[in-house]
């Protein structure tokens, strides 16, 4: 059976997720549109759904080796994804090696204080609440989940965290914090869905702790896609890069 | 020895405690001060510690006959209550029978929604910070609090809760939810402090639903004396109201 693209089941501040005619596969398109700010900053960037896909199709396929069970099937060209469709939870699963950002400003944090073990938030994902930050009882309380999901959830997130950040230092890239998602696949398995990328990562160079990731976007820095570029470049090999024609 | 009093230790936005002449026993003194919306409201009402003190004292009392260790000791006399000298968490236990307030605000719920189990929030003391909501993990990196500690603040909160809202069933008093505080005695020992009334309580009559607690103050009504009265009147017993020369 010929795999065809069916109607948007879905369209997210930066992706749209397709139907295909297999119930269990989507098509995840990755835009260039880019949002900070609970949305109130946007812009498009050209080039972004283009290396977001292909960098999170390489994390993906990292977590795939690692024994963590992914959304990811495979990347169809630079910005579609294959993907096993799952049912969403609406959740935002943050988890923090490094002190930036948010819990900054709301908590008394020094910046760049390390954090062994990783802090995990969670928050609701809601356009219209502006994404609160939860505690168990109150996600138990909305339904949003099980006290069973949230504990593999939080094995599964800490694993990833272990992965990713060694996988990372290697390439001289520090993972200062990202956010996750994760949906339930058609037998209820809680599995980890949508991107991993610079949209939704900290990532600092190692040596010079220049920000490679949306963090310059929110600041209105121009630079933005060299950093995902950059990034893309030193997480690819040779046989990546020869795959997509990338010459960087 | 006669007890004296102190030295000004710590200045609450509605209570003093004055340290004694014995170094474990501390004064405090409920004033008339209120506020609310993070101390943006802000005003006196005469004869509000009189009454808080009179009913913190009645909670605490039921409470010690409950086995859950407090810091009070005894009321010297309306206004001022002879307390054990706690260190205490700069953490705000909220527990919640009934969805009301911010948590409505905040997230999803339908408004009156009742909770079985209860849900516990955790916010951080800081007029700095605004008081924001934590997570056990951010409690930790935080070095507010142990997880042996925190395992212990929630089981003291839902014994507290369950002999409180027994307690103001029998007198027609609905216990929506309410805020405590805890401190460490110089055992480092987890003991119940602060006040319990209708400043940090929400109260509702249970066949009219009318407000008998701070909201009413938050909401620019003008009979907030009238409903703290009510309450004080309808938990205190003829002993009590003997007494303190209570007439009503």
């Amino acid at each position: 059976m010929d795999l065809q693209i069916g109607d948007l089941l879905y369209k997210g501040k930066a992706k749209d997720v397709y139907q295909t005619n297999d119930p269990e596969l989507v098509i995840i398109k990755f835009r260039d549109d880019i949002t900070a700010g609970d949305g109130k900053k946007k812009d498009k960037l050209t080039k972004k759904g283009y290396y977001n896909s292909i960098i999170s199709s390489k994390f993906f396929e990292l977590l795939e080796t690692s024994r963590v069970k992914t959304q990811y099937i495979k990347l169809l060209e630079p910005g579609l994804m294959l993907s096993h469709r799952l049912d969403m939870l609406p959740l935002e699963i943050i988890i923090r090696n490094i002190a930036a950002g948010s819990l900054v400003r709301k908590f008394p944090f020094k910046s760049r204080q390390e954090f062994e073990p990783p802090i995990i938030q969670i928050d609701y994902k809601s356009d219209e609440y502006h994404d609160p930050m939860l505690n168990d009882d109150i996600i138990l309380a909305l339904n949003l989940s099980t006290q069973e999901e949230l504990k593999r959830i939080r094995a599964i997130t800490l694993r990833i965290n272990e992965v990713l950040k060694g996988f990372l230092k290697d390439k001289d890239i520090i993972l200062t914090d990202f956010k996750i998602e994760y949906g339930k696949n058609y037998r209820g398995e809680i599995v980890l869905g949508d991107e991993i990328s610079p949209d939704t990562c900290r990532l600092w160079d190692a040596q010079t702790f220049d920000v490679l990731d949306k963090d310059l976007f929110r600041k209105g820095e121009s630079n933005v896609m060299e950093a995902y570029q950059q990034v893309a470049s030193r997480i690819l090999n040779s046989e990546d890069k020869n795959k997509w024609n990338l010459n960087f």
